[in-house]
């Protein structure tokens, strides 16, 4: 562990990388934008928040007939904001779940006491579409779909923009978990038909936590005056309030938004989407095609795997005792996620952030020598 | 207005001041604190979280006994939380109203459809304590009252320790809203028999905005599973979580809660409440005594007034025009508040942050200046 040839991980402000699925590692001019003091009220700080919530739109095709409502937390805030806020009442939700965020919104739901029903596949298994227009068409009184683009659990992509052509056919809303993709997965909020996409400061737009928005179509939004479940999560009375007033009903995190403004400008800088969603799958690839050289096996196959987070089965070789395989690569400046599924025992690694392929080849690096460390020299992954 | 005489407002970040009751004035140390990134389920990280969650306590007396529920949000996100996790959907909740914050109150209980009665006074007057002792006697079904210990829309101090006295006698449970007062104004939680005690991370703790927080009485907070109406406020669930894992649910926001640990640092290092609290009163005494010079009339009598914002009549003197006083004064560096009270034509000037009696006798200067600017030469306040 003294004097590891492999390079150590380091960001620009000397932390370990952070390959989970975020909080991630962020620039240091993101965070250096948090080092001064604004009023919330007050105009420079209400014309760095108008840009963000302008420019946030543009990202998923959406400017013009949508709006940026923002929601202080993290991105749950927003998903719980966007669930109790659009679907009404007298709603039914279809909850299409093949992981934790799939779970959580049906959970959200149930305590809402929102009506719904759940189309359930497991972790690797993206929803059948037929299944979805089956469900649709047999039970008429279901108002909303809600989906997840990607689900970090594993990693898996599911098929939004055919879900979407899907619940436009049976004329529903569709409401999007975009949460781990939104500026890296390409999503065009008209195209796909979308109602409202939640997502946050803290993933592919790399700024620091604190901070959820759900992008909004302007008629959607326009018809759930009175459906919120709570005061801070009503997505249409905070809308109503920046049409007054141009301001948050409650104290915005303000350091956050400004170091959101500034990941924005670098996000432009990296151009966009494309940029941004490009970098990432490079990350992906080197890490994948280096994991499996060490004999690690991806528990999703290529056609299904996002460049946002990778899951790998977990080694069955008694030598690897993961904690101790996370916790040397913490030492080395490499913090992976330390959860795992419920679908297969393995473990995750991300690919978001500001990380490089350069950065991936030196974690990969590193891994080879813990492994050599622990004494594994006979990696085989449980299939 | 250039070459002003008087000294302009300016941190120690060279923003302007913020005379406000927050987000405020923060010490650069605390925004540095910032400039690096952690992973939020990595030791590192939940180190930095649990001196937070363990010092809080200690604050208002309530060590042991009481547990620190962080949430995620503004101060409301955190009111909202305890509101509607400690009464139970069978309660009913007196609601002490005599300003927005009381009204928010009762506001967020109507949402949630839990049972509330209301005793009102007007924004310069506390509740009469003998009034509040004939509605809990003659109502037994009132079972949490609300109270909170500094209005920020006056600056009013309520007697919560009189209150918590009355409230105890009958038995029932105290839920504080002490925003824009803890850490500056002493509470004691156990002797006033507080159940729950709502507050910030940007206000007299001087961290930036972004977290909430709920000191709960351990046995009130044991008994409020399944009392939430939504999944993100629920704070039984959170503290069952951190039992558990010593994480939270949802993406904290790291880097607010990093700033909050230095804030927290530099407030023990001010001698915790009664160093912070001393320098506030200075503050205020500077800035009352200074504007009362200028001809500007308290809205509040002394022994109401808190150290944590003041407020004055607005001057009927034709020459002064609220607008063109506000914005000489920010571009001299002083930020004051735009808000406006009902109860009387006025305006507030903030006395919390990092600021000194040195910073409010360079404001009261260029306040000199700019009322001479604007040719306001007899001022007269309205009664």
């Amino acid at each position: 562990m003294t004097n590891p040839k492999a390079p150590p991980g380091l960001s620009e402000t000397n932390d370990a990388l952070l390959l989970t699925p975020g909080p991630l590692t962020t620039s240091k001019s993101v965070k250096e934008a948090m080092v001064h003091d604004w009023g919330s009220r007050d105009a420079a700080f209400l014309k760095i928040n108008r840009e963000v919530l302008d420019w946030l739109p543009e990202i998923v095709g959406a400017s013009g007939d949508y709006v940026t409502v923002p929601m202080q937390g993290s991105g749950t805030f927003a998903v719980e904001a966007m669930l109790t806020t659009l679907v009404p009442p007298a709603g039914k939700c279809l909850v299409l779940i093949n992981g934790a965020y799939g779970l959580r919104a049906k959970r959200i739901l149930d305590i809402a006491r929102r009506a719904s029903v759940v189309y359930q596949t497991t972790e690797d298994t993206p929803p059948d579409l037929s299944e979805i227009d089956r469900i649709l068409g047999a039970d008429t009184t279901i108002t909303h779909v809600f989906a997840v683009q990607c689900e970090t659990t594993s990693g898996i992509l599911n098929p939004i923009v055919e879900i979407g052509a899907v619940v436009r056919k049976h004329g529903r809303c569709l409401l999007v978990d975009a949460m781990s993709s939104f500026g890296a997965l390409a999503l065009d909020a008209k195209a796909v038909g979308v109602d409202a996409v939640a997502a946050s400061s803290n993933k592919c737009l790399e700024g620091v936590p604190g901070l959820g928005f759900v992008i909004c179509h302007r008629e959607a939004l326009a018809k759930t005056a009175g459906n919120a479940t709570t005061l801070v999560l009503d997505l249409h009375d905070q809308q109503q309030n920046f049409t007054r007033t141009g301001q948050y009903r409650f104290t915005p995190p303000i350091h956050v938004i400004a170091a959101f403004h500034q990941a924005l400008l670098e996000f432009r800088a990296e151009g966009g989407q494309p940029g941004r969603g490009r970098r990432y799958a490079e990350n992906a690839e080197v890490l994948i095609a280096g994991m499996r050289m060490l004999g690690f096996k991806p528990l999703l196959p290529d056609r299904l795997q996002s460049p946002i987070i990778a899951t790998f089965h977990m080694p069955t070789e008694q030598a690897f005792v993961f904690q101790a395989f996370y916790d040397k690569l913490k030492t080395r400046g490499y913090v992976i996620y330390p959860g795992k599924l419920t679908v297969a025992d393995s473990f995750r690694i991300g690919c978001i952030g500001r990380l490089t392929a350069g950065h991936m080849r030196g974690a990969l690096a590193n891994i080879a020598e813990v492994l050599a460390e622990m004494g594994v020299k006979n990696l085989e992954a449980a299939a």
